[in-house]
């Protein structure tokens, strides 16, 4: 079957590189289109995602789907080689409630901690910390979240094994650290030297001059949103 | 097989009917126990959901799972009769897609829209008006969100099919209108029509005589949440 199978991303989102790793551990082929969110979102993007417009988005045979975590689930469902999820449903749900609590939880935490000021900072940094504890102790006698190789959760934190560590030297904030997250710190070293990640993450220096170079603009995009 | 299964919940919550309504659909036998969730958790809850330390639990064999969307994609895969989420994987994430908008853009705006006061309350409406707006378009040509019979998506809005009314009279605002939202207003009546899903709803004046009750609390505890 000649399969069509387009993602719409960002070389430097978190979001777009879990689904890249996805089809990475599947095999499976894809074509990559670069998207300048920023300044000119595509008409395609627009017409694929007319209710977010954001990246990233996966075309599968013309069908358009949103948002990372319901791609990733699609992909898991669609290719059952070298499963994402666990195949049994307690620890799917488990897979699935860390997922959500680092979307919904960490991430926003982290990012309020990057881009507050002054007293507001110190305050969201003790947030972002707790959550941090949380997760730290989901990883107790681990690997992976996922256990022994690379799953769900540890795709999806993705953000905080390697995005954390270059945005936090750009803001001089330190949250990720040895000292205090000793289990999380060696995790984001194991996932970061599995080939197939390895081989899909954008290089911490770009990451680190994009963010320096962007801090301005979004540090008023986020007080303009929050 | 000796199954146990038991739900912590809230009657007037409706995360916890979302629950109740998927077991009830798939014909599970569970034990319900009511939560006091303002003024006195109890033991068990913060035992089995120590993170958010929120209802609902659904707890399987001694097994605790939280997050209501979590619980209902658990249900689904443990109970496989008289299925939830379709089958087919790209209808499985549009479903995904549907359930996320709701509880992560639809709800939160719903929710502001009848906290807020002055000026922040039209424009708090506006934009729930603009969501729910797109959630109408999704309902063209179809009876319920999955399709000819109640699924995932239907059981996520039960929100905005049951509980908006009875909120928007006690509040004063007209947000979800038959004039302005016809096709919702309309899978709303049908959706309360199925006999499991009307025995299984709170009634409407039990809801609404809550909420009046409750709505300067809740007012004052929006105002230090946002």
């Amino acid at each position: 079957m000649g399969e069509e199978l387009k993602l719409f991303g960002v070389w430097g989102s978190p979001f777009s590189r879990r689904i890249e790793i996805a089809l990475k551990i599947k095999g499976v082929e894809y074509e990559y289109l670069e998207e300048d969110i920023f300044h000119n979102k595509s008409a395609l993007l627009l017409k694929y995602n007319p209710v977010h417009k954001k990246i990233p988005v996966l075309v599968h045979n013309g069908k358009p789907i949103a948002e990372s975590q319901v791609i990733l689930e699609y992909i898991d469902e669609t290719w059952n080689d070298n499963p994402i999820l666990p195949r049994d449903p307690y620890k799917r749900a488990m897979a699935r409630f860390w997922a959500k609590f680092i979307d919904e939880k960490c991430v926003p935490a982290i990012w309020k901690s990057f881009m507050s000021g002054g007293p507001e900072r110190e305050k969201a940094n003790e947030e972002a910390c707790e959550l941090l504890s949380t997760l730290e102790g989901e990883l107790k006698g681990k690997k992976f979240f996922g256990g022994e190789t690379v799953g769900f959760v540890d795709i999806v934190a993705s953000f905080i094994g390697h995005w954390v560590g270059p945005f936090q030297e750009a803001v001089g904030v330190d949250l990720l650290t040895e000292d205090k997250f000793p289990m999380l710190c060696k995790w984001a070293e194991e996932f970061k030297n599995c080939p197939v990640i390895k081989e899909n993450l954008p290089p911490r220096d770009k990451i680190l001059a994009f963010f320096k170079a962007q801090l301005e603009m979004l540090t008023s995009f986020y007080k303009n949103r929050v």
